[in-house]
């Protein structure tokens, strides 16, 4: 199925793939001056793809190429209506990947985000909230991030303090290729940075004003041909003990990418399709309600979880998985885990 | 302060360092036969020390040697009774460190033990039973298998098979030394095995009897003079992802073994003394109770948990934490963390 | 082709795998009571297979399972007479290997050992500088060792002295399970143990009496399944720098066992037959003669290089490549190499 | 001893440091504008040094920053006489290293680079050589590049064919921060990279047009201020074997940078003194001559050897060792090494 390709959005070696698109005149040229029409033509494909497989329910899920970040720019993308105004003037700063977002929300489609890019503008945000339509993203959670996020924390929570960690990764599949362009890796870069934002903000005692609140972070993304499909992702903790000790943790996580990301993918639409089917009533209301338009709840899969305009993203793993498994555990009647197992912890 | 040798229950190569002990003739042999009056003497030292120093409490850990498993048997130490008349004749399957424990319990003193060894034969826990004092254990979590049962738990989680994991050590303190004899390194290997049964029982979708249920487990520890106290730890797990794909984790662990050890202690030692004071009585109760004897809520700082007898130990971390989190939060008031977070959820 | 099987030498859990022998009874049964109509046996098998196939030349490899050690004893194994009255006689220190070295001694077939064990005892040296024919072993270099013979080396040349070398080991193949019998895996550390020896004596300024001669070095194998083929090695070198700073280089290797070990045989055998053919004489001398009958030019391939009695063995994999290549470049004429490079060195 | 700074030659980041300069004016501002004034004032210094400490020889070393790359210019520092007229005229290619290299060669000073770029550009080259002056150079082989040099070449020998080498660094101390800037960084990058093409060049039955005749080779360096002086090389070597089969080597390296680098500044010095007292002549000639000016038997210590112009320099460590270690034994009269060992190998 043809899409569209706006060149200045993704790296320029991957022009030459660029051989499927319906955003070009007649004479074969890529057009980026007719943006609104994508914006409809592919509210049309959703449509007919729907009627044509006969289906009950569409799902989208964004996991093309990593774009650059757009700017967010007052008047241009700071509202649903500046945006659906700056769509229809071919602002330079809407990126396909929120034409995608916005002709979702207007077909009432769960639309998700499996790159790093902020597709998210405000103005989607707000789009998807006029027409309680959902959304979520940011960026597939499959490897190196996600044992980041899992290790930084338990780091902390035991007392260990973190003064550096160095995240190497290279790759040599596609991803790879359009990542070694710069713009593309700073999305990147964005997106796998604020993992451990959460991690220091969660002990006042480890990090603060008088003994530093930040860790060194470096992220290296390298694209390797010669290794392929198989990602290499290799991350340094340096670590503060008691007087003055140090501890040091080296991981080496070899793997293939592709067979790590798609069962997110599957995780992600199967779960979309059943919060989209979630409906709650309070005590003392009539009618049912759906839930917000943000799912944060795909936070689990996800590196740079959106979040709910005014509340924090919630980075943490087990966090995640617990929201998961207290919200199913409700649902079906069984009491949430909270761990605290009196039957074996009381005398009687 | 001097204490008890039983050669019988650590390595040889300790001989030279056991130079300050009681439990001996007045010509300096070591001597096993009077063990109740090894009882006694502990007992004794314990209420000199309180009331020396002026003490409104004493907790009792043990942080050393590793000794050798004891047998389990019946008529010996199998119950209370039998436990305190096998000690009093002196029988051979009686470790030091139950002694500690017999003397601890005796005394209502809290008794932790930080070492590998099964000092908690069931006489131990029905005599703790019975004097409502309080024990926990085993083992103190400081290192790698503190990161394994975070890390197995992740991968299960996330889908991913472990296939196999093997964990290399080497150290070369005298924890190391005394662990260079097959007898103590035992006692290890069986407290660090644990840890991956929990992760395969987790998850029967992975680990069942058609496409699998073990996981290949080796456990080495090397004692190498040349590193001292600074302990490296390498772990490789071995993975199967989707589509017949692999994923490998290296991990390279290098610290200083004591400054990990250290704040476990004194966690350990302040969270004992906090839950022994922690009193609870049920609504229609006039009554209140201690909490029940085996601390289960120490398990955060120990490698293999003890149980209540007829529960199953808890050995994941997150699992663990939450359970402090959850019992402090409720001690002051605050509700339990569940992570629904509706307030963000939910549309309005 | 059906073979011998001794089952004293191998481990137990071979047995299943020795379904085509030869040394077995009318009813199925394997006999060690007729070692020497087993050497007549395998000479014929050359023999045959060698007019069959109208080969000019036959060399025996010895790529089967790693072997216990045998003993060596006076008046067994320690002479070539000894030794053939020994086979004769059923001694139960008579492994296959030797057996099969000795036919093909016999036979002037060279013989080249790829295990470890010490199929070489001093009878089979003797027997083949008698018979002038050729041997050469032990142990395939293929991994783990030969990178150590590099880095060790490298390290102390470097005046970095290694302080422990620390190697593990895991793999899922049947080689991998043979070892796990601790007789079998005995001799692979023996064999494994050696190259550091000459890493300590090539530099008396860092290693002698006064500031240790010693590296504390730990080898260790372990049979993982799930691996299978696709063997770990793991090795940590902790070394000592100047003014008490330190160096630790962890190296983490993953190979395909089979896909190193071929080319090794395949080298191994071209050189064993070239080497055969090679022919000297002195400048006043009249006849030629052939090499010696221990072929040590092979120890390029060879991790516990066999050498001559009365010399010491040359472990380096550079000392051993450079034997090579100026033996080959004395051969057709060209200069040996010795770096002095005078044509850019000199002014003039 | 005050020295000189010219500020486009290091990063922004050095400024501050550079508070011991004597080009400036009186008000204080550094000056650039009397290049030939800093030739005449380092000359003097070294006058000045040797008379007040009555030495009899100098040797001078450059251990200071890494410079960014001077261009190579025709008619500016092509040739001798063009770089003493460019440093007259102030030209901004002229370095402070290149300054210091001048002064010493005009003073007979042997001079040694131990920074990456390009001091010895084709005028000091000429220069030098017209002055009978010794130089050496570039780069202080300490820790990644050196074990590279040796890895890359001990698996390219094997025939196993490096696809990939990817290598990563991160150090915090001054040497990373200057290295942190883009210009500096690539003067280390080009000094790092050469270290493969010797290893390329080495085989042409594994590196050919045919099967691929190029590694992709990544170099990262990375400025993390928390792990201060101690340095962290990752190096992961990834592999072809025969068949498809693979081979990965990952490396990780911890070491206190400053104490690698250390006794190799004491090597340079000592072998610079002693080869500018090594004379020779010819058999038929009367007198004796000095070595060429460029001492590439200094190569052993340094990363990218300057070679004389016309020939390759040569990048292999054993290479290197060999060739001092033969120069030496000839100049004591033993014959030189070539492994051939005949009295082990022959027969009689």
């Amino acid at each position: 199925m043809p899409s569209i390709y706006y060149p200045d959005f993704i790296a320029l070696n991957q022009k030459d793939r660029a051989d499927n698109i319906f955003n070009k005149t007649e004479s074969g040229e890529v057009r980026t001056d007719n943006k609104w029409a994508d914006v409809e033509r592919i509210r049309k494909d959703i449509r007919e793809f729907k009627a044509k497989n006969d289906l009950d329910k569409v799902i989208v899920l964004w996991t093309a190429n990593t774009e650059r970040y757009a700017d967010v720019i007052a008047n241009v993308n700071d509202t649903s209506d500046n945006l659906l105004e700056a769509i229809k003037s071919n602002h330079e700063e809407i990126a396909p990947s929120t034409v995608f977002a916005v002709a979702s929300i207007l077909e009432k489609v769960p639309y998700i985000n499996g790159s790093p890019q902020n597709t998210f503008v405000p103005g989607v945000i707000e789009l998807a909230e006029k027409y309680d339509s959902f959304i979520g993203g940011d960026d597939f959670k499959s490897g190196q991030t996600k044992i980041k996020s899992v290790l930084a924390q338990f780091l902390v929570d035991a007392g260990i303090k973190p003064l550096s960690i160095a995240s190497y990764n290279h790759l040599g599949n596609n991803d790879g290729y359009n990542l070694s362009a710069p713009k593309q890796f700073r999305s990147k870069e964005i997106s796998k940075q604020s993992v451990v934002d959460d991690m220091i903000e969660s002990n006042e005692i480890l990090y603060n004003k008088e003994s530093g609140d930040k860790v060194d972070h470096c992220i290296v993304i390298k694209y390797v041909p010669a290794v392929g499909d198989s990602k290499v992702a290799m991350d340094e903790y340096y670590s503060e003990l008691m007087l003055g000790g140090h501890n040091k943790i080296s991981i080496h996580n070899v793997c293939e990418d592709s067979l790590l990301a798609t069962p997110l993918i599957i995780d992600l639409v199967i779960m979309s399709e059943f919060l989209s089917r979630v409906q709650y009533k309070k005590v003392d209301e009539e009618q049912y309600h759906d839930f917000y338009s943000v799912l944060t709840l795909l936070s689990y899969w996800l590196k740079a979880p959106l979040s709910r305009p005014g509340f924090k993203p919630i980075n943490g793993l087990n966090k995640q998985r617990q929201a998961l498994e207290n919200l199913l555990r409700l649902l079906v009647g069984l009491p949430v885990n909270n761990e605290l197992r009196f039957e074996e912890r009381l005398l009687v």
